[in-house]
C-alpha cells in the first residue's frame, strides 16, 4: 500500500491541487498580499470574506498547470494565476449586485453584508489590482489576451441582461453569453499559461481551445443542474435561473420544440415574469417531455470531448492527463 | 482685426481645444469606434448617452497637450487620451450607482434611464476597452502608470465610503480621497503624455506634479462650490455633499474649529444623518463664522500655484502657457 490507489480515487482538481501545491501556496500568498489596502480598511474586509470562502481556485490552477505542463520554470505564472483569480472575484462581486444575490459559496454575499456600493467599488479595486499584477510580468501578449478576455466577459454580461428574458434568444446567442460569463476567463487562464512558458503557436491555440471548451461544458452543466440535473427534480438548489427568468440551454431547447400552449407558458413565466405556484414543476414537466435536459447534457459532454481532443496537441504528461480527467469530471455531475 | 484679441478672451480649455482640434477629432472617432459593441446593443445605448452629453473632455486634452508640448509626432497619444476618457466615463457610471445620483451633466443618469445593472456592467465594459486601447500602444511604462492610477482611484472611492461620514476624517485623509477620486486620473493623463513622447524623467515628474496639483485644486473648488462658493448662499446646485453627508474640506475646517454646540450639530447632521429643515442654512452660517469656505478656497489657490510652478520644468511653448492659464481658470470660479 503506497496510497497511490487512494490518490487515484481523488477528483482530478484535488490531484491537480496536490501536484501544484507549492505554486498554489505562492498564489495564495500573492492574493492575500495584493488584496490588502493600506488606506481603505473596507477593502480587506470584503475581499477576505470572499477569498477565504475559498471556492475551488479552478481558474488559477488552469494557468499554473498550463505553464508547468510546457516546462515553465519561472514564477510569473503565479502572478498570472493570481490575476485570473482577482478578475474572477471582481466579476463575482459585480454579478451579485446585478443579480441581487443573497448567498454565494454558502455564505451571505458582500452586497448583503456590506452594501452594493462596497461590492461595486471593491470589485473595481480587484480589477485594477489584477491589472497591476499582469503588467508586472512585462509580457505584452499576455496583456493583450487578458484585456480581450475582460472585454468579452463584460460584453457577455451586458448581453445576458437583454438576452436572458427574450424567447428569441437562440443557441448562438446563448453560446456568446456563456463564453462571456465563463469560458473567456477559462480560455484566457490556460492560454496565458502557455504564452508565459513560451509555447509554440499551435500549443497556445490548443490551450485556448481546451479552456474554451472546458468553460462552456462547465457552464452548461451548471445550467442543467439548476433544473435538478437529468433527474429534473426540485431540490434545495433548483430553479434559481427559472425564478430569475434566465433563458438557459434546457429552456432554449424546450422553447424550440414547444406546442402553442407550452409557448404561452414560457412567454408568461420568462418574458412577462408572471410566475405562480406550481410553475417550476410545470417547467420541469415540459423540459422532461422534450428531453431538453438530456439534450443539454449531451451538449456539455460534446464540449468536454472537444476539450480533451485539444489536449492531443500538447506533450503527454501527468498534468495533461489530469486536465483530460478534469474535463470528464466536469460533466460527470450530470451523467 | 485678426480675431486674436477675441481668441485671447476665450477660456484656456477652449483655446486648448482649438490648438488640439485635429487630435481631439481623432480621439472622438476612437471613442465612438471603441464604445460600440457588436453583440450587446445595450452598450452603445448607455455609452452614447454619456459620451454625447459631452462634458469638457478635459482629461484627454491634458494627455494630448502633454505629448504635443514635448514634440510627440505619432498617434499613440490619441489612444491614451481615449483610454483616459473611458476610465473617467466608467468611474462616472459606477459613481452614479454608488451615490444613487439622478442627474449628471444636466441629464438623467444611466442608472435612472436604464438600471444599476447596466451602469455596473457597461462601466466594466468601458474599463476593459480602456485596457485594450492602452495595451495597443505596447508601452509598458504607460501601462504601469495607468494600472497604478486605476488602483488609486478605486481605493480612494472605497476610502470615501467609510471616511465621508466620519468626523475624525482630517485633511490628510481628505487629500487621499481627493487624489483617488480626481487627481490620480489627472496626473496619469499628463504623465502618460510625457512618457509616450519619450520625455526625460524630470519632465515626466513635472507633468505628474502639474496634473496632481491641478486635480486637487479642481476637486477642492468643486467642494467649495457645493457650499455656494465664497458667497456661501444657497443656489440650485448647493448642498449635495451636505445632504449626502460627505465630509469635504470646508466642513473639515469648520469641525476643527467647532464650539461644543457646533460639534454636536455636525455629529447630528453628518455622522448620524439626522437632517432637518434649516440645517443647510445653519451649516452655511457656521462655515461663514469660521471663514471655512475662504480657507478652503485659499487651499485650492495654493494647489493651482503648485501646478503652475511644476510647469517651469518644461520647455516654454503656447501649450505650456495655456496649461498655466488653465490652473488659474480652475480656481477663478471661486475667487
Amino acid at each position: 500500500m503506497d496510497g497511490s490507489g487512494e490518490a487515484k480515487a481523488k477528483p482530478p482538481q484535488d490531484r491537480l491541487a496536490d501536484w501544484l501545491a507549492e505554486d498554489m501556496a505562492a498564489v495564495n500568498r500573492l492574493i492575500r498580499e495584493r488584496m490588502a489596502s493600506e488606506h481603505a480598511p473596507r477593502i480587506p474586509e470584503v475581499t477576505a470574506h470572499l477569498v477565504e470562502a475559498g471556492g475551488k481556485r479552478l481558474r488559477p490552477m488552469l494557468t499554473l498547470a498550463a505553464a508547468r505542463m510546457l516546462g515553465y520554470a519561472g514564477t510569473d505564472h503565479q502572478k498570472l494565476a493570481a490575476t485570473v483569480e482577482f478578475i474572477h472575484t471582481a466579476t463575482l462581486l459585480h454579478d451579485d449586485v446585478v443579480d441581487e444575490s443573497q448567498r454565494r459559496r454558502g455564505r451571505p454575499t458582500a452586497n448583503l453584508l456590506w452594501d452594493n456600493k462596497s461590492s461595486v467599488l471593491v470589485g473595481d479595486y480587484l480589477f485594477s489590482r489584477s491589472f497591476q499584477l499582469m503588467v508586472e510580468t512585462g509580457n505584452l501578449q499576455v496583456l493583450d489576451i487578458l484585456a480581450n478576455a475582460s472585454a468579452t466577459i463584460a460584453e457577455g454580461e451586458v448581453l445576458q441582461l437583454t438576452a436572458a428574458q427574450d424567447l428569441r434568444t437562440d443557441e448562438r446567442i446563448y453560446l456568446q453569453v456563456v463564453r462571456g460569463k465563463t469560458a473567456a476567463l477559462f480560455s484566457a487562464a490556460t492560454e496565458v499559461g502557455g504564452v508565459i512558458a513560451d509555447a509554440s503557436e499551435a500549443q497556445v491555440r490548443a490551450l485556448f481551445d481546451y479552456g474554451d471548451a472546458l468553460g462552456i461544458a462547465f457552464q452548461i452543466v451548471d445550467d442543467v443542474l439548476d433544473y435538478g440535473g437529468t433527474a429534473a427534480v426540485i431540490g434545495k438548489n433548483t430553479g434559481d435561473d427559472f425564478r430569475e427568468r434566465k433563458l438557459t440551454l434546457p429552456v432554449i431547447r424546450a422553447v424550440a420544440a414547444a406546442s402553442a400552449d407550452e409557448r404561452a407558458f414560457w412567454v408568461r413565466v420568462i418574458e412577462k415574469g408572471d410566475q405562480r405556484e406550481g410553475d417550476l414543476e410545470e417547467a420541469l414537466a415540459i423540459l422532461r417531455r422534450h428531453g431538453a435536459i438530456e439534450a443539454a447534457r449531451d451538449e456539455a459532454v460534446a464540449w468536454a470531448a472537444r476539450a480533451k481532443a485539444a489536449l492531443d496537441n500538447l506533450p503527454a504528461s501527468d498534468l495533461r492527463d489530469m486536465l483530460s480527467e478534469l474535463a470528464d469530471f466536469v460533466v460527470e455531475r450530470v451523467s
